[in-house]
């Protein structure tokens, strides 16, 4: 006898990115292809993640145009909306009920490592339950910090916004002087504030200096490289990661927020322009520069309009269409979405199978070899790494 | 006898925009012109302004190719540099010796309305000591403060900027909920502030609430206000100028700010997230509202590339074009190039001649027909005079 078709459930978690909306139209369109269609019956987008499951709060996807789908592809943040929790063993035990009462069989969760690892624990407690629920998770992050992925949906996208962000703010440099320090996404990655290196075109192009949370911060070293650079350039362009530690361990920007926490333990840093405003004081009070202006990018950077990356966006769409592709015809289960680089001189990536643990919780960190050995920029590697993620960018001419 | 060529000398003034180039380049391919070469000789471009006249710090612009003006035309910020310095008697003096020795008989000066008042000094002081010079003021100021102008090059793209990252903030803010505060560029008046209205599209988008500078601002009010809109919309976009100032005048960010002032009295205001953190801690305490965040779009909305509108840049190109022709053929003295919207149903503007005076020193606001009853929106007739100066904005979708 033939298998039942069996609903999905589909949800989108943690911080939004600009293409974030490609894993989901990704993924809606292979549940309705007609080889998913005989196993996959409603396609059910839960309101933001997994407080949408809780609160039966449903939206029809197949009911969603085709024109719509194709609109919402091209639009920025989490369209099903979003949240930050992880859930309980209770909160799983009501997941289970409601995924009963709606006789839902597969379980597709977009987001980061938090999410993945939100994702586990759903899995592994329908395990323990006995209830059979196929969970998979589809890879996003800014951050690029998953260690299931040469690099990340979202991340090309986000990384474009900074390189061209830095590219504007070092003309508006070389125009007024002095030095500009722009505070930028990360919380444990450095991967988002080294794209800033992309900007550069000529060699006393910004930024000047790059800061990376994997690199232990002091103001001391800061001051000085500062102070080199304006010898040196003339003036002076920070790229900043917001997750910047001392040698402590403990990021700087966190000592200066609002001492927030999520239910994953994460502190808040983004949404204030303490850390940026913090570094501006501190390098007047000690090197006398005059002009020092800080820029904090802020939510822009995940979810500005019209600027993703193609390559980005496609591979976004590429992880969510594999994602349920792979569940229904395949039978993978309790997986992530990884992505890996094809070897070759030409770029392109595969999806491949990976258990969720190497997605979840754990980040990756900025390896060695991206890192310069000042400490304060990138390497040829990591350019050559991010270049074909991040896509051309427009090209700006100096007198 | 034919009178003999003289040179000119072009420069840039006061906060880049991202079109401020395209009257550099449309004043260059003017002076170009065969009918302009037989009164204009060098291109002389100044760098960082009058600082570089003094300085004797020149581009000769006539040996940049055409490949790399049309590059130029599109790259944000001030190709020549910049400066914010209101020019002395003594420093006319300095600078009438310079042209004498380089022969120069025309000034053209691209800035807002301290750039255009340091142009209307230079003209005044060369009349007052008999220099035969011929200086003309070409209009640019994302903050649209212009008395000159029906709108000025430069807001179009910047006003294009904060729409797209309002778009994009207001579907973050759907995902995530809670409040967003964006603090928006515009010391006097709120135009920049005010084209955040453009991002909505459907009736519960944000921004939810507009503060201008016009409006004096009340945390009282402010608070109630947010309160309101967090139980119609069950979430809260806020877009304010980092010009608010409370009912004594005193804007508030120059309270919170580094007190830093230029020789025209302005005080700083950008490049700092003070603004931003501090009606996000008020409203905490005040509203016990959990998720506040603010970010503050500081100087990416004026520098950002590969966004700018066509319409803004084609006027910039306009206007420094007109600038050049109307001086050396139609003979116009001292003046500043007017900007005015064509009557008519299609959207088209023309360039008058007025005096600088006009341009100088003193701005406009937002006028009252453009603000509304409430205090904290803009009206219809704000909409329709930004829209085709804006240009059409990315789509985007919700679910």
């Amino acid at each position: 006898m033939k298998k039942k078709a069996m609903n999905m459930v589909i949800a989108q978690s943690g911080g939004p990115s600009m293409v974030i909306n490609g894993s989901l139209v990704g993924a809606v369109r292979a549940a309705k292809l007609k080889e998913c269609s005989a196993k996959i019956g409603k396609i059910l987008g839960a309101r933001h993640g997994i407080q949408g499951i809780l609160a039966g709060d449903y939206v029809d996807l197949r009911k969603i145009s085709e024109r719509r789908l194709d609109a919402v592809l091209l639009t920025p943040s989490s369209a099903l909306g979003s949240c930050r929790m992880k859930p309980t063993p209770d909160d799983c035990r009501r997941i289970f009920e409601e995924f009963k009462r709606l006789d839902v069989g597969y379980f597709f969760y977009i987001g980061g490592n938090d999410s993945a690892d939100a994702a586990r624990i759903v899995g592994e407690e329908a395990e323990k339950d006995g209830y059979p629920l196929v969970v998979c998770h589809i890879p996003k992050t800014i951050d690029n910090d998953l260690r299931s992925c040469d690099h990340t949906p979202g991340f090309g996208s986000a990384a474009r916004f900074v390189a061209c962000a830095l590219k504007g703010d070092d003309l508006d440099s070389r125009a007024l002087g002095g030095v500009k320090i722009d505070i930028i996404m990360g919380r444990d990655a450095g991967f988002l504030t080294a794209a800033s290196a992309l900007a550069r075109e000529r060699p006393d192009d910004g930024p000047h200096l790059i800061y990376l949370p994997e690199v232990p911060f002091t103001i001391d070293k800061f001051v000085c490289d500062v102070k080199a650079a304006m010898k040196k350039f003339g003036r002076c362009v920070c790229a900043v990661s917001e997750g910047i530690r001392g040698k402590d361990g403990v990021p700087i920007g966190a000592k200066l927020g609002s001492g927030e926490v999520d239910s994953h333990g994460n502190v808040q840093m983004s949404g204030s322009g303490a850390l940026g405003d913090y570094l501006a004081r501190e390098l007047k009070a000690r090197a006398g520069i005059k002009r020092v202006r800080a820029d904090t990018f802020g939510y822009l950077q995940r979810s500005f309009p019209g600027i993703a990356s193609s390559a980005d966006r496609n591979e976004a769409y590429g992880a969510g269409f594999v994602a349920v592709n792979a569940t229904v015809r395949l039978g993978y289960k309790s997986w992530t979405v990884g992505i890996q680089r094809k070897k070759g001189r030409k770029y392109d990536v595969e999806y491949v199978q990976m258990p969720i643990t190497k997605a979840a919780k754990f980040t990756r960190s900025m390896p060695k070899s991206f890192i310069a050995k000042n400490g304060h920029d990138v390497t040829q590697a990591f350019i050559e790494y991010a270049k074909p993620i991040v896509g051309e960018l427009p090209h700006c001419e100096v007198i």
